[in-house]
């Protein structure tokens, strides 16, 4: 080898780190002047060259009118990969402008599993219309995975896999595979089936080039297959995929028989997904709406406020009950947000971990009964230790050490009772099948917002007056 | 095949779902019961066939004593595999346990990726005691890798990979890995390397397969590599994983050179923390703590409670301001905290929105202008809706029109505050390097209060007296 041919083949020098994300501010603004100076042969030099993903990017970080001229202008030459990695908003738009026959075309370029991915979130008539342009074996593929439940394993697998007869020896399964045109573009592990077409292994291909052309492949395959059922819901499938550190895995139907694989790029977006989801639900949105319209968002985000303009109201008509004493009062106006807002804060903390642990499926019923028994003595030791603090600042602030005692009180009260349904609010809900991320933080902050006030204004009632 | 040979080849039945998790409620009873009457092979065969993600599962579910009991039975046994899957603070204990001549034992047979990950957490006179018991190869990787930073690639990689000259052909290859011994268990990409040992290109196995045995390496490579410099944070090694569906990764030093490579199970558990780690953050709580002792916890939640604190009083001071109008019309008191928590939880909305946005890297400039113009017409649309709602509520309640259109009118305002701070207090503090995650809510629920009780008295005062 030549040094010249040395250095062509050379590694990128490693400060280039900048290049390490396709999409930046410059390339964005680079493909807008484009669009907007019309120059198709400008715009098309500048995407070519990214990655699906980064392309994705792109399209999502231009307006809506640049958007759609960036569509038209590479019309037949569209990237259908760049599909499954739109946001579900964006990806709407896009599609609306390529059409039916256009889709069509690029949906029988893509993985069955991006395929459906796709195609599900479209609406019936769109579907329908696709469908008819389809080649047939496509059209039942994705007729068939409408039929599985939504966030299914069903919906996630990839109709192409690597499936192999238990009789088979490793030299046979390489002659197969070299002569083979329909293999996946990717795949990491051969599946072993019976002559029931049920799975009885897997071989990682890592372990294939490892072994010799004369062994079985019943010898060294792996019989704990960890095998889906075709309705498992996607964030048990991520668990597993989590909790095994698995790169691919089977999925079977009612008769226990292989029909797809799932594969770990596409539950990577599941566990990203799911541990979003809980962070944003414990907010009061639902999904991220970052690129949704507008008035789309007002109207998402409108009934999470609402209940909580009730409880707020609720909160207000304990204050209500009082009225009588803070007219006598007025300090008692001035401090009881204390008590409310360290209550939900503290409450709010407990209530995260609770529902992330619910989640992780991390609670037992003997770390349930620990982790309560935690958070009573957190709430408890913080209660106190804020009890005094609060009291001082009273103390100083209105130079009564009456009121001082009854908020130190109320703020202890209120401490333990946040620790207490910062653990129950979550497990109920779960025990009912209600999504703890959603609802636990009303059901929380109405609480400690009742307590809060209800037991500093009626110390302060029965102590003070 | 015989008919009773096809039988023993034939999956579970779909059905055995109960069975797709390891660890419940049972095993772990039975588990306990078999600690406490001291049968040591009842529990070793409870325990023998667990995956090891499952048994780290069941020692973190036992209480401390049964804990440390059990690493006393399972003792040369003890899987080495579970050690990385234990959670920080369970890990700990048993480590203490087991004692630094049997870890070194257990470390030298693990992948070194994980026991890197087990080594990093030990404290120094532990990790010292450790090295000199390990293999000379060993204490070499484990000293070194303690020379890259935390939480960045150099920690991830594993140093076993498979590594082909790029001259050689496929035949050349495989018939390499067939007679070699020191092959990493599980790989899943080929990497090429130039003489001096910087990686030119990878070749995924499924390829491999694929392909004849003449055919040169250079000739079926990809040479996009997406190389991660060994100082790069994990969080951006995630996100490149994510970004491009990687199975596997080169790490790069300084001069390019191939040192090391990440697999996706790793970035798995990344990727869940770091979106873990936001919904957390955001709620104050530092660490998912469900298994740290009650004081670390107490001491841990403390400095947001105590921040919580002085913003509260904060708030508290704005309401002192107005103690003369509240002690003439003692409604305002009463309503108050509906403002205010209407504010708070509006801003929550967007600021999760926004930090979910910053940590994918979706805010690019004209995305961020648009997020921003956006979350300004969500907040005013919902100020004016929630302003007509509160308003005649409080018409109704006290039957003061004035009041009703002095609460609406601070509602609106709150409610615009709360979608521009939810907006630009994330964006700022990302901007000058402070965790948006971390810090956002405190600012955000301080400016809605204050701005809240501020809007609604100070409107009060001047139109109601």
């Amino acid at each position: 080898m030549t040094e010249a041919n040395q250095d062509r083949e050379s590694a990128p020098p490693p400060d280039e780190t900048e290049d390490v994300f396709g999409v930046n501010d410059e390339l964005v603004g680079a493909v807008e002047e484009a669009l907007e100076a019309g120059w198709p042969e400008e715009v098309g030099k500048l995407v070519m060259d990214l990655h699906a993903a980064d392309k994705a990017d792109l399209v999502e970080s231009l307006g809506h009118d640049e958007r759609l001229r960036l569509v038209d202008i590479l019309g037949a030459g569209f990237d259908p990969e760049v599909l499954p990695h739109l946001d579900a908003a964006v990806r709407e738009e896009v599609l609306d402008r390529l059409g039916p026959e256009r889709l069509a075309r690029l949906l029988s370029a893509l993985d069955s599993d991006d395929a459906v991915d796709v195609f599900e979130d479209l609406d019936e008539t769109f579907q329908h219309r696709i469908l008819t342009d389809l080649p047939l074996a496509y059209r039942h593929i994705l007729k068939e995975s409408l039929t599985f439940p939504e966030d299914s394993a069903g919906r996630l697998m990839q109709r192409e896999m690597v499936v192999i007869p238990s009789a088979w020896t490793l030299g046979e399964t390489i002659d197969y595979m070299r002569a083979a045109d329909d293999l996946p573009d990717d795949f990491y592990d051969l599946y072993i089936v019976n002559p029931k077409h049920q799975p009885i292994g897997k071989i990682p291909l890592s372990r294939v080039l490892r072994t010799r052309r004369p062994v079985r492949l019943t010898e060294i395959m792996e019989s704990d297959l960890k095998a889906m059922p075709v309705e498992l819901d996607q964030e048990e499938v991520a668990h597993m995929f989590r909790q095994y550190g698995l790169v691919s895995a089977p999925v079977v139907d009612d008769g226990g028989r292989l029909i797809g694989v799932i594969t770990v790029d596409d539950v990577v977006h599941i566990i990203e997904e799911e541990a979003e989801e809980d962070a944003l639900k414990l907010a009061g949105v639902t999904e991220t709406d970052l690129y949704n319209a507008a008035l789309d968002t007002t109207r998402a985000r409108l009934p999470w406020l609402a209940v909580n303009l009730v409880t707020a109201i609720l909160a207000s008509a304990v204050i209500g009950l009082f009225e009588a004493t803070i007219e006598q009062i007025v300090a008692l106006a001035v401090l009881m947000p204390i008590v409310a807002s360290m209550g939900g804060n503290a409450g709010t903390q407990t209530v995260t971990v609770a529902v992330r642990a619910i989640a992780m499926k991390d609670l037992t019923e003997s770390t349930t009964r620990r982790f309560i028994g935690k958070e009573l003595f957190v709430g408890a030791a913080n209660g106190v230790l804020f009890a005094a603090l609060a009291g001082g600042v009273a103390w100083l602030w209105f130079g009564s050490p009456k009121i001082a005692v009854v908020i130190a009180a109320a703020m202890i009260v209120n401490m333990v009772v946040a620790g207490l349904s910062g653990t129950l609010i979550p497990l109920a809900l779960d025990r009912v099948n209600i999504d703890p991320a959603i609802a636990s933080s009303v059901f929380l902050t109405t609480i400690t917002d009742v307590v809060g006030f209800f037991a500093f204004l009626g110390l302060a009632a029965v102590f003070l007056l």
